[in-house]
């Protein structure tokens, strides 16, 4: 058996296993899922670790909507990069005369889509993406740093459970002198990565090595890769056989978004950022994977971490 | 000047004292906000104080993605009713010449999201949809009630402050039978008037009048209407001349849901379902324009209800 077969029944496995323990329900599309209670309470407990784990920051707490003006998401580049993962929405503009066309090509089982109109918005594909929306066109008195918590989109279905289309990303970007970018990058993502591990997973902190699009792509990965700008955790969700899983990245951009986005430091200077952070569903589902469907029999180590003791007092 | 003239001034008085105090940055679309840490710590503090206060029920915690799986929207008949609300996402399903075409379309400042295909998936447009895909086709063995927090997305762009394209609503749905239907709605919407009357809130409950498109839509509204299925949780935000907004609403659906879905009771007929829930940013909003854009300054019964005192406790 071909490796790739042999990930694609690991997937499986694992995708039957949550389903039949009601811990998630597929929605009907490839990477839809509803998350149920022992999920929830899972992610909710690891959300309320990585925020008492992450208050030493003292971050601003700030929220964004989980789909993006078009100005916006144009200034990003992101389509440039990563056309196969992005989405726009499209809307209904129409009268009468268009809703009955509608209401005819739906009764006949039409792709009544077709008939909507490009709606100026695009989903967001990274919590921290409207973060430089607000930043745009100001100068920095002091370094700054931010909790972000929010809904992303990427249009990958994949029979993988850990590849969802709809997911939430937990983030720490921070905003100032390349110095402290760095510093931030380093030190948070050690955290991070400290944290994982001590919820018994068995993460390593490696290079990253994105998805980026086409020809021009691998110019950009191994760009990526040579620059050593981004670090990603990596679980071995599959086995130590199987490529591992990011479940998230600490990241150094440069002055990348606030060159874009015109945000300058106290001497005027392009501001340097990064950002920390992780896939919120992609850890919890490392969680259970690991440790098995039933919350009740994970590690003591694990569950007092995540719903009492210590990690309350952290 | 017209009423509506007196509208849209109050409109944009209060957009501009939410971004002046930096309550919410407008993103660059109308109804698209980033919401500010203030905002946040509201927004949480609400939602911490609506989970105490419906801790009663007992309720089954899911989460559920921002975009639905088409065959499950279309179960819902939603783009017959609401076609002007309804968003479709379209994605890039292109090789290498089809990005260097959209690279191409984008640097001449051309619509790229027209080359997109339907992409399967739409935007959500009320957090207890999804739930009725998990229910459907089950026969319940008792009633059930749920809480579910989540994104949600309508298409209409407004000026007001209130009627945001993207949302939260946090709902707590009933299925089971006819008289457990109708006692939730009541008294799960009688709760909810007396918690947003006890946050300085001048709140009416009253029977609704949903925005039904078209001539087929004024006959749904006027059904509506007389069959007082629905009521919703009314503020005067902008003065007791203006319309008043609704926050939340209490629905009874009958079997509308359980019939389309084959959810069914314990007697194998069709199961009854209602729904409690509020547009989070709506109260959130409804709270600053109540009671200024300083938190701080909010009545101490107010503040001790959201940040200390009986509501802790509760």
């Amino acid at each position: 058996m071909s490796v790739d077969a042999v990930l694609e029944l690991e997937w499986a496995r694992l995708r039957a296993d949550l389903v039949a323990a009601g811990v998630v329900v597929d929605l009907g599309a490839p990477g839809l899922y509803a998350q149920g209670p022992d999920f929830v309470r899972a992610y909710r407990a690891f959300d309320a670790l990585l925020e008492r784990t992450f208050a030493c920051l003292d971050a601003e707490v700030w929220q964004f909507p989980a789909v993006e003006a078009r100005p916006l998401f144009e200034r990003t580049d992101y389509v440039a990069s990563f056309p196969q993962l992005t989405a726009a929405l499209v809307a209904f503009t129409g009268g009468n005369p268009e809703h009955a066309e509608l209401i005819r090509v739906r009764s006949d089982g039409g792709r009544w889509e077709e008939l909507l109109e490009p709606a100026g918005v695009l989903m967001s594909p990274a919590a921290c993406h409207q973060l430089y929306g607000v930043l745009a066109g100001t100068r920095l008195e002091r370094s700054r740093v931010f909790d972000l918590h929010g809904a992303c989109y990427r249009h990958e279905p994949s029979p993988d459970p850990l590849r969802m289309q709809a997911f939430h990303q937990h983030e720490y970007p921070y905003v100032g002198d390349a110095a402290g970018a760095l510093a931030h990058r380093d030190d948070a993502g050690a955290r991070m990565h400290d944290l994982l591990l001590g919820l018994g997973l068995a993460v390593d902190y490696q290079v990253a090595n994105d998805p980026f699009f086409g020809r021009v792509g691998r110019v950009l990965a191994r760009n990526q890769l040579s620059a050593a700008a981004k670090y990603e955790l990596t679980c071995p969700v599959f086995g130590a056989d199987q490529p591992p899983v990011a479940l998230g990245s600490a990241n150094y951009h440069g002055t990348h978004f606030a060159t874009e986005f015109s945000i300058t430091g106290p001497d005027g200077e392009p501001a340097h950022s990064s950002c920390v952070g992780l896939g919120m569903e992609r850890v919890v589902l490392a969680l259970f994977a690991g440790h098995g469907m039933a919350t009740a029999d994970w590690p003591d180590a694990v569950r007092s971490r995540l719903w009492r003791g210590p990690g309350e007092r952290a």
